[in-house]
């Protein structure tokens, strides 16, 4: 049995520090029902998303959009929790099990970290305490030395990302910037500066899964694949999950029928410019190593053959975690439709979501979710 | 498509600071294989369960014990996370998507509370800084006041579960308590004292859950249910989960083919005392404010007529959130195997297992899950 998207729904991204998890989701939920032509009462059970959500969250919000009494999971697979919610939601729907269910994704991280760990309220962005940007680093250093890749072509996947930003109006970060002060801007963790690393961010994310309704706006999902493995080892030459996001992929595209060419737009996984680079290669829109002239060739920008993160990616659009996977979701419905306006990628019939997670643990295994939509 | 329990698998409870979540699953899922005989290769997906656990601990345990590269998502659903593990394992089986399951459960939480919440390292015993005590104890003076329920009843539940963990050499609390003890020790939350409210525990448990193999050993999963709802209201007279308790389980009965009458023994949530007493009431095995007078006839102790808790409940065994639910499920296995030793229910044919979860967002709503096991 196939399974559709029904509805969509995200509140902005942002330091959105004095409103509440339930709040946000609250909006979201509401977005994606009126999205979908759908009352409350329709929808048979949840699978919600947060990382560091207090425990209960989802049952708070969706009582107040009544929607109690539901059969509901919380799941959390690192940044990979959003998208993590929505391959069991589509295995729930295509087994029979129900038939309209809702992922819902949320994250409240400013406040949990620029008071927890960061009690001065200073610059937090881009060292958000999880060793992540240290782990990025050495691996955008070791590709640089593996295949050349120059720290100009890692800007430039920032600059793209931010540009793509400016045309949403969700995004957290809506300013355009140069290669030159990507470079100039503070160094995180060497190559990295902190215009290549995601921030902080607050936000909800959902997105309404069922079965086929014959209805246009729907758009049907080809395929998911979920995984877990280890994202690099010092005797492979490939880094920060190549192996896992090309392994999780061809799970994707076999069951999807299809192959990278026949992708007509991306969000893939960008927390660091360098996730952005790996992923496409891993993704098969270029060979190992080529990633770097990909993005410097144009072809992942908006106008260019195959988009990579119209919305602004995690860069731009922002990433709180648990919501960050539905969000993806999200923009690649919205284009899907022909909806996006002034980031409408032209043609788009197929599209693919990318997301990894791995915490400080990241190292020994972490999670891939990939999806590919389109009817 | 039936699904069974091949294996189980469980760490000792009680406070183990000095052991990590890693350690301990590795020793639960070790167990757990060993059990159902099979190699960590037949293993093909895995939902883990914890409500404090760091991200990507799951992955960590997996990648030790050679099950790395398997779909793996982390569940919190509050106390009910592990049963929550457990019946995503159970629907993924029966749905045909995957042949061999692992749910895994595991929790740290003096490592956690005793030095975050309770720095001093004082006595953290039943008031674990999630308001429960206090919802538990007006609940159970709301029961008072409504049945005529006595704090002798309630202190016999304490009584009873000690003595059974006594038998139980994974146990935390491995000692007999009397009455006048239970009703003399600290008050908690009038009328509950601390010998009537769990502790603080680590420990990890673990079960196989898979397709039929026709092997004698392994144990019928006759039906399980997942539900979330409020657990109760001011204009209720039925308090701590008994509607969400009863309507869950009326899922879990008729699937199941049966009705509470035909159940030989029980493993359910006794956080504190008045759980348990609400509980079996709303499980049906007696009626509506019956529940203090089943406790005082010996209808629910080993040797009873429905023995309630032969491991010990989470009142002696323990409550380590994210592994009870799979320790319960454990406790059933063996004892429908006849491998329970000194607390062996004679006979034991059918066994139900129940879970509900509930943070301090509980009053909102929160989860229950009730499993039907036997051959």
């Amino acid at each position: 049995m196939s399974s559709y998207i029904h509805g969509v729904g995200t509140t902005s991204f942002g330091k959105q520090p004095d409103r509440s998890a339930i709040e946000l989701g609250w909006e979201a939920v509401d977005r994606a029902l009126r999205d979908a032509n759908l009352e409350p009462k329709e929808v048979d059970a949840v699978f919600a998303a947060t990382v560091f959500g207090e425990t209960g969250t989802a049952q708070r919000i969706l009582k107040g959009l009544a929607l109690a009494g539901l059969p509901v999971v919380t799941i959390e697979n690192a940044c990979a929790s959003g998208t993590s919610a929505f391959h069991e939601a589509r295995v729930a729907v295509e087994s029979g099990r129900f038939d309209t269910v809702l992922a819902l994704g949320f994250e409240t991280m400013t406040a949990r970290f620029d008071t927890a760990i960061e009690p001065s309220g200073s610059d937090a962005e881009g060292r958000q305490a999880f060793g992540m940007p240290a782990i990025y680093g050495m691996s955008a250093a070791r590709y640089q030395h593996e295949f050349g890749l120059t720290s100009r072509q890692l800007a430039l996947v920032s600059v793209k990302n931010h540009r793509h930003g400016l045309l949403n109006p969700l995004a957290q970060h809506k300013r355009a910037v140069s290669v030159e002060e990507v470079l100039s801007s503070r160094m995180i963790s060497d190559p990295l500066t902190l215009l290549q690393c995601c921030s902080l961010a607050d936000a909800a994310s959902a997105a309404i899964v069922g079965v086929d309704r014959r209805c246009a706006r729907d758009i049907r999902i080809r395929s998911s694949a979920l995984n877990s493995g280890a994202i690099w080892g010092s005797g492979n030459q490939k880094v920060w999950g190549w192996d896992i996001v090309h392994d999780t992929a061809c799970i994707a595209y076999e069951q999807a029928n299809l192959g990278p060419d026949e992708i007509d737009l991306l969000e893939v996984h960008d927390a660091f410019t360098i996730g952005e680079i790996v992923t496409t290669e891993a993704l098969g829109l270029c060979g190992l190593g080529d990633g770097g002239r990909l993005v410097e060739l144009g072809h992942t920008e908006l106008g260019g053959r195959q988009p990579v993160n119209p919305s602004g990616g995690l860069l731009a659009r922002g990433h709180p975690l648990g919501a960050t996977g539905l969000a993806q979701i999200a923009e690649i419905v919205c284009q899907l439709r022909g909806e996006a306006l002034e980031r409408q990628v032209p043609d788009a019939r197929i599209g693919l979501v990318e997301t990894m997670g791995g915490g400080t643990a990241g190292i020994d295994g972490n999670a891939c979710v990939v999806t590919v939509l389109g009817n």
